[in-house]
């Protein structure tokens, strides 16, 4: 009895060592679990992965210009050191033997329908504003409703600011929708904009607002947004909201609902929905921004004639139409292109161009930028 | 301009072809994205991964008595059909040149600390409770604290019922804690605790509840729960539960505050953080159910002398205990000496022995049976 019940010890010892969900008992490595990432106060960072039968082990970080290979020990522990690093939250993955895969001990992951990566947080010398603080926090609660258009379940997701429950008020409220290959998590996960906006709110910097997260895939592919094409794609997707969501959003929170406490927003795909929603409903939509997105002029005299058609009446109604790129985004073209189109048929914008590409880094700065100036000016 | 253009739609298609999130532009692979898993009508399922460099990628998954070798085409995409799987959500992954990775053409993720792995739903003739059917469906809520005895923020998640909004009525609360490793989310994603219930709910065979998901790990590591070192784990976690989350959820959930309507469940670790919690405290938790877990005697004895000393009076207050364990289970012998111990004791009890192991099919299977009984009998 003495020996078996020492035998399940050893075994059990092992399994929570080893974490294996699949076929624990039968795996092979019993090595400790490590720590990966590891952040050092310099801001260098060092990562690890066990991977004893692996040729090459090499780290992909968007705080990397290129891969780097990182070197394996006699146990099979792959590490790199680099840094430091600019203070950020930033994607990375290591690609073993040409596979991308997410670390396995960080359960911070990126959410995304075609890849699995991680992320990595590199705190300054101020606490940036993804960086959870002691300040009172909002909540995040996952909805579902069965698309009529789509003809299946389908999810979105609701930010409630910290005093939604306590204040019996009404809020203004932002429809936020991420981008090709996205969920509708990765707002909440890869751009904490719960997070965010409970900092910003603590800092009285942003009006407190319920920020609405859909999920932009309209099964249908992604058209070229270059073409005419798109332009369905992004209108499904207007029904979508305002068909489907926003009703019951409005149904079920206390909101204001006029078109001067309801915004828009969105990051590559979601910044064209966005627009293309926007542009669509001017009589419902009073604050735009299009994160790393834009229209092509033929897509906008093709649908929105009227909006461009008379601006002054257009800039009385528009409270914000907001735009930003990074000077090295693959889309900064036309997204520059967008905005001369705008400031050629006298529309009023307001113009962010940065450091950086087509980024989740730069998607937060601009989300970061807009909270504040949503429902304000 | 026209082939810069041409240029730049050319790099935008193979960007979303691609998806890559990491250094999109400069990365060399252009294959179209691939579907995987793919069921078929006759429950085989084929499972696909692009590795053009790999040497070697198995498939692992719960369906499986041990790995199977996947097969390499001249384009370097590995592919297996296996089954027909018998009707289950199950966890799998891929195994890279030894290195075990999630699927990455499959958004849903096994949310776990210590390692990276998918779920594949094989449906059967009759809908299982976990399929995702048209019936109302509740909400799940990510809410956050700041932990006085961790000192950091922690998250927990908050089931609550289809009804819950329209109703005005108050719920009964099941606390439900997961696993060595796994996280709050792991009932939602794994458990797919709220499907569940919502289809239980639908069919009448559950009484609507709310359900608390705690986020188990108390940071000190996990004691062998063999040794008596183990029960001060287990008071941590339930000071924290009592201390920080149950007050915060009855401030703010209409929730029926007596012991009579008050649960608490848990897989694996959580199965002894919930029987321990319980224990303590009889006056607060009338219902406690145990799935793949057990105590020992000695700590039994130590900690819960009173609820052991007078059985009649325990019983009177107890509403049910009950104990779920599989017959594969690398704890089942301890399981079976806890029942033993309850028996002896004249503690009431029920029990379920089933086929398998340590599984979330297991886990999933002994929830569904037991919120078919809490609050009802």
């Amino acid at each position: 009895m003495r020996s078996s019940a020492s035998r399940l010890r050893s075994v059990f010892a092992t399994l929570l060592a080893s974490a294996l969900v699949l076929g624990a008992a039968a795996q092979g490595h019993r090595a400790p679990p490590l720590e990966s990432p590891v952040v050092h106060p310099d801001r260098t960072v060092t990562f690890r992965l066990r991977a004893t039968e692996a040729l090459k082990v090499e780290l992909s970080g968007q705080f990397l210009p290129a891969k780097l290979p990182m070197q394996k020990d006699e146990a099979g522990l792959w590490t790199i050191t680099v840094g430091p690093i600019e203070p950020n939250l930033y994607p990375y993955n290591f690609v073993v033997d040409g596979v991308g895969v997410a670390d396995p001990a960080n359960p911070d992951v990126f959410p995304n329908e075609r890849f699995k990566a991680s992320l990595v947080d590199i705190p300054g010398e101020t606490p940036s504003l993804h960086a959870v603080r002691s300040v009172p926090r909002g909540e995040v609660t996952y909805r579902f409703y069965d698309s009529r258009a789509l003809n299946r379940t389908r999810p979105y997701l609701v930010y409630t600011p910290p005093d939604y429950r306590a204040s019996g008020a009404k809020y203004p409220v932002l429809y936020l929708v991420s981008g090709t290959t996205d969920t509708e998590e990765t707002w909440f996960r890869a751009g904490r904009v719960n997070v965010i906006l409970d900092n910003l709110i603590a800092e009285g910097k942003a009006v407190p607002m319920i920020v609405v997260m859909p999920y932009g895939n309209m099964l249908s592919g992604m058209p070229d947004p270059n073409t005419p094409q798109v332009a369905a794609m992004y209108r499904a997707f207007c029904d979508e909201l305002l068909g489907e969501i926003v009703p019951r959003v409005e149904a079920d929170y206390r909101i204001v609902t006029d078109r001067e406490h309801r915004a828009i927003a969105g990051f590559s795909r979601g910044g064209g929905q966005a627009l293309f929603t926007a542009l669509s409903h001017p009589d419902k939509f009073a604050w735009i921004a299009s994160y790393s997105a834009f229209l092509t002029p033929e897509v906008c005299e093709t649908h929105f004639a009227g909006f461009f058609a008379r601006p002054d009446e257009t800039n009385a109604r528009l409270r914000l139409l907001w735009l930003g790129v990074g000077r090295s985004d693959f889309l900064y073209q036309q997204a520059v292109a967008f905005e001369g189109f705008l400031t050629e048929k006298k529309i009023e914008h307001a113009t962010l161009v940065t450091d950086g590409g087509h980024t989740w880094m730069n998607a937060r700065h601009y989300l970061a930028e807009t909270l504040q100036r949503f429902f304000k000016e």
